[in-house]
């Protein structure tokens, strides 16, 4: 067990990501009390039950009396009003971090809104599940994942325990810059979300008139539009905060599928064949192969 | 163990498709001797070493002779061809079937080069992996996955041993009819391989400029674009042949993709939500959930 790092925890929005901090952090020594924060009374006592928080509350506010870190792990667009609701009662020297997709818009409301008493330490764990909700919280789901996070300037003491605290959990700590940030996981994360829904959804209508259509949908199909079974709201939320950098995105997937329309339409083989070899190669060097 | 159905099968392309399809056979006890022809010494002897084939030639033809089940796992584009080699060499009601992803064009070859005296039966088992080789042939790579076939005219004794057959390396059969499956897989399996490598292809464009990006593509990445990692070959292949579908779900996604780009630029969250609502229950559906 690690020393504790953190007395008072409260984790606003208890739910797969919020949930799971709190687990891997309890279970390496490093959170002292959780206080779990949720509107649902089921997921209150799920959060308590499952051991992820000591007590629960619906109040953000009062739960934040006392608390040396604050995680928001609520979807993107309720975090810039949690903070708002939560600003004055927030002590001295306390840590505030998030678990939002998108991290320009959200740095940039920290900034505005929270007094410079507060340490406010922008985060993004690259972890994930497509299923979601506290009763998915796993005290491994971080593991030897990034876990990105943007700098304060100063409050040194707190950005060293933070960066203790993701190292106890298991994820490996990565400084970024919140613009750049957004644009890079546009094209790796957003991106793909998007695809995956538009494969999902025009399969399903272009098969839509086919009573045994399900036959047809291989492992290939599960796997592609695996990403695009997670929440809608959470989604919506982020697609629309990084809708900029998702827009160019888009622009270049449109010459992309041009490329293959031509190469199909003429039955270019070595043309289509460059196509898929490239895509190959690409896809192994991002992935560090 | 099950009853031999098939005495001496030949299965010409013998790698992670073939290779399995003889390991998982022998396995049941349903093949008797098994001869693998393949171009490349090194997977030739692969074949013998692994269990797969009980002997192994470079020779197509001669393999050929006294088969009952002659075992088609070459690329799609190498099928026609070869069934024109062995045509002449195959016995009065010998079995042949394929395992190409693509059907109409294939059973039209068969019907033009085959003799009567022979049983085609198209097939396309629904497993597959992005590994590829003899070296990646597994008994177990059929489990509970279907396994389309388009019955022949007549023949019904072969094609009764080819569907026991194929029970027992614990597959699913499944009959269609060529053209509708083309269409379907178009779909399911043809198209999310196109936007699985041209999603791979743009990330890396897009990031190129970044030395760390590695680290910013996460799980949604690797699995949105896990079947660009298959053979380029392969592939170019089964586009190739299906291009008629594949241009139609082109122009599908294309209106998809509208879709998004205009909600994104209205920033109209309701309907960006209906989106991936629709994506996500459709894609439910479409795996039978």
């Amino acid at each position: 067990m690690g020393e504790v790092l953190f007395k008072r925890c409260v984790v606003v929005g208890i739910g797969l990501i919020g949930g799971s901090f709190a687990l891997a952090g309890k279970r390496a020594g490093v959170l002292g009390e959780v206080v779990g924060v949720a509107r649902s009374e089921r997921t209150r006592s799920l959060a308590v039950a499952l051991g992820a928080a000591d007590r629960a509350t619906d109040d953000p506010v009062a739960a934040c009396a006392g608390a040396d870190l604050v995680y928001l792990a609520t979807p993107v667009a309720a975090i810039a009003p949690i903070m708002q609701s939560i600003c004055a009662q927030l002590p001295e020297g306390c840590a505030v971090t998030d678990a939002g997709s998108t991290k320009a818009s959200i740095c940039q409301a920290a900034g505005r809104l929270l007094p410079d008493r507060v340490c406010f330490i922008g985060g993004h764990p690259m972890a994930g599940s497509e299923h979601f909700g506290i009763e998915a919280a796993r005290a491994d789901l971080f593991t030897d994942s990034f876990y990105f996070y943007v700098p304060p300037t100063g409050h040194e003491a707190q950005l060293s325990a933070f960066i203790a605290t993701v190292r106890a959990i298991g994820a490996i700590p990565a400084a970024v810059d919140p613009v750049q940030h957004d644009a890079l996981v546009a094209m790796t994360s957003h991106f793909p979300h998007v695809m995956a829904a538009a494969i999902a959804r025009s399969a399903g209508d272009l098969t839509a008139a086919q009573p045994d259509r399900s036959r047809f949908a291989g492992k290939g199909f599960a796997d592609t539009t695996r990403i695009a079974a997670g929440p809608s709201d959470v989604w919506t939320d982020i697609l629309l905060d990084n809708r900029i950098n998702l827009l160019a995105a888009l622009d270049r997937l449109g010459e992309e599928l041009e490329a293959y329309r031509d190469a199909l339409g003429r039955a270019d083989a070595a043309a289509i064949r460059q196509l898929l070899e490239d895509a190959r190669q690409s896809r192994e060097r991002l992935l560090g192969k």
